[in-house]
């Protein structure tokens, strides 16, 4: 028996099947609105799950119109994944029954390890579980899988009160099922998209290094975005974000940088740095890039869905606002990027090509009398210049730039392999011309401050 | 002549006229929509100027249902502001025209000091007419003012474009008029409220001092928000700014901290840091508190539309996502706020009040099950500990907290001295509770950055 669990073991070592299911369980599921089982059959069905989902809960005949199966075994086809939203302890033994049932399980219930002597001791007997049968686990106390690709949705908050983000090409990792799901929220309600968002809770078994292996080699995947309270296996993190940093960008923020509990005890002070700087060589080591906070990860995503690299830290700046442009500047050289002046060359062609009430420099500053064409050929001139990346903080108060520019702006963008950033802070009109530019794929930035980390962003990123 | 000139412009240092006119004339009126006058006078209409408005050029006979004059002496009536939006030249012209018919002018027109020799000879014609006559100018090359209390607006940008924020506690000067502009539009879509707002551009006679001795004694101002490029006159500043302070909070964000026009000279770098330095120094010997961007200047001025002051830098951070709240924990302690633990007797209070399944702590973490009343049974029993402000971090996917909870933290929160800031990052339905809280009163932050971020403001400011 040994040999077959050894066997059985080795063929899920791989996660793929949570992030490809054909047929998915779902054990304690419930009619009653509002219950966790309830919202994930509703977001299943919601989301357009094209499997099979098989309701289980001896009490239903059926339920939202699914056939409704007393025990996981009556069902006949193979099934990937179970979704476990039960009690710690009947959680627990629904695992140990429906083991060699599934490949693998989402235990989105709460109860374990976070909860102390007790919940540590359920813990340890799902890994035990998971080390004899070879079913994979993930949580528990966990949202588990939004997925826009295998239209998977576990998350048990309602679409009412947190937004689904439509499709894109970043893939989030979060073991804090709130911080996933708030992050979703707003992604959903800025138009940025998502390809696979993650909550693996406690990690009893799936773990971040588990993701980031997946991860590598989603096709779905353009980028990975990694929110870590912390690892439980530092050398095997290293080696899967490192293979992962060789095929695309991963970015990371660290939270719970002191020893929970000893806040108070400010003497630690220098013990705490010391564990938060283990994982920023980590970080440094496998290719991470480090981000600071939850504005860093909400950049890293909008930016991550068009650019994946600059090639240095050139940045131009073009501008109608004077004085946001010098605040772009002055953000710019504070976070390292480099905002050279411009060539003697350049600046006669571009004196020769705007008006002469422009300011041509580095920001080039267009004013308030720009028109949609100044833009452009500021743009085209200045990066010819060798710049590695273009911020153009468009303004909308001055009268003569049109809704025009975005289509103009688009084309510009494809004649170039420079990644442009615009920034355009301001209230109900302008966020209306933000999203149209986002509609069209250009990355919109609301503060200078947001443009400016995104282009740090990109420039750590090593080109792949 | 002299003496009556002398006499004249002391009775003129003054500038609170410009904040509270009786009458405006506009200087070059056109009927043209578009035009800049013709947007100033529609804007002086729109906010509801309850005083008279002479619209002035001999082309017409009136203007917009209102008589329009030859020139500015068939005017019978007194005439506090004049409002010129001519090109550089004839704005020259009419100032000396005007000099001795009205207590001040708003230049809005470019061309001046911004463009070079020429300009700048033109911008010295200015003050030498200011030092003769006593008129006070504001600009040129400015937006003017946009005031709540007294119903000015001189921002020439529509109002389709540009919103205009309702009245409010702030107060902002800002030498870059666009910055004004972006920053008004967009706490006008937030229901960020403002007392004044000032944008004097080149300050060819009213500066960044005089708006701030201005508003020292103003009493619809609370708070006041400084955007500052260059200072002509630091003395001046330092004593006017210390004077302000000794009222009532001053914050500033300085921006082109590196010499313009020297970027591509690395060289010069310490030199550049050396300018910026003094400014820093200045900041800080007039207990201005420095602001680093546009982030950071749109946070103080939502906080200062509530709170003043804290007492101290100790946090009680109150969450319901624990990842959120761990977040806000690491933001206090790298900005240098205290998130202390809380006492034995305060953690005994509150895990006998809170469901078991909360964590007492710092954060208090209440979890996804977390109802209206855990909140506020947190926030009664954490304050009882001395702190000095409270962070709570409110996520809405937990499906038991209502739109009751902001009467309730209302209510709490008038019962209380400390300030009380709402950190809730999220997408529509999120930002729907919020601006029921920010209509309440209640400041509300989108993200645990912005949240901590006036926190750290709060806590720069002196006690006044």
């Amino acid at each position: 028996m040994s040999q077959k669990l050894m066997v059985k073991k080795k063929t899920t070592k791989d996660i793929s099947f949570f992030f490809n299911p054909k047929a998915i369980a779902i054990i304690g599921a419930s009619p009653t609105p509002g219950k966790l089982s309830s919202v994930i059959l509703e977001s299943l069905k919601r989301i357009g799950f094209p499997g099979d989902i098989y309701p289980v809960n001896p009490k239903y005949a059926s339920i939202n119109g699914l056939k409704c199966y007393r025990a996981i075994h009556e069902i006949k086809n193979d099934i990937d994944i179970a979704i476990i939203a039960l009690p710690a302890l009947p959680a627990l033994e629904t695992i140990k029954e429906i083991a060699h049932k599934v490949k693998g399980a989402i235990i989105v219930s709460a109860g374990f390890k976070e909860t102390g002597e007790n919940g540590k001791k359920l813990e340890w007997e799902i890994r035990e579980i998971v080390k004899k049968s070879g079913i994979r686990i993930m949580g528990p106390n966990c949202m588990g899988i939004y997925d826009t690709v295998s239209k998977v949705d576990t998350f048990f908050v309602p679409k009412e009160r947190v937004g689904r983000p439509m499709r894109g090409g970043i893939s989030i990792i979060s073991q804090s099922g709130s911080f996933a799901a708030t992050i979703m929220d707003e992604l959903a309600s800025e138009g940025i998209g998502v390809s696979r968002v993650i909550s693996y809770g406690n990690g009893a078994d799936v773990d971040e290094s588990d993701c980031l292996e997946f991860l590598k080699d989603d096709e779905a995947t353009n980028a990975v975005a990694l929110f870590i309270e912390s690892v439980n296996d530092g050398r095997k993190f290293v080696e899967a974000a490192s293979r992962c940093t060789r095929k695309k960008p991963v970015v990371a923020v660290k939270v719970g940088r002191r020893d929970a509990g000893v806040s108070a005890a400010k003497s630690h002070t220098g013990a705490m740095t010391g564990r938060y700087e283990i994982y920023r060589a980590a970080f440094k080591k496998a290719g991470v890039t480090e981000i600071d906070g939850y504005e860093g990860l909400k950049d890293a995503c909008r930016i991550f869905n068009i650019y994946s690299s600059a090639k240095g830290k050139k940045v131009l700046i073009i501008t109608d606002g004077g004085g946001i442009g010098v605040r772009i500047a002055d953000a710019c050289e504070s976070s390292g990027l480099d905002v050279v002046g411009i060539s003697k060359s350049a600046r006669n062609r571009l004196s020769s090509k705007l008006p002469s009430f422009c300011a041509v420099g580095n920001p080039i500053d267009l004013t308030g009398s720009v028109t949609d064409e100044d833009y452009i050929t500021a743009l085209e001139e200045g990066l010819k210049d060798g710049f590695d990346i273009a911020i153009m903080a468009i303004l909308w108060g001055p009268p003569h730039i049109t809704e025009g520019l975005v289509d103009k702006l688009k084309e510009a963008a494809q004649r170039h392999n420079t990644p442009i950033i615009v920034c355009s802070p301001g209230g109900e009109f302008t966020k209306r011309m933000s999203r149209i530019f986002a509609g069209k794929g250009i990355p919109v930035f609301s503060s200078p401050e947001s443009a400016v980390r995104a282009a740090v962003i990109l420039t750590c990123i090593k080109t792949v």
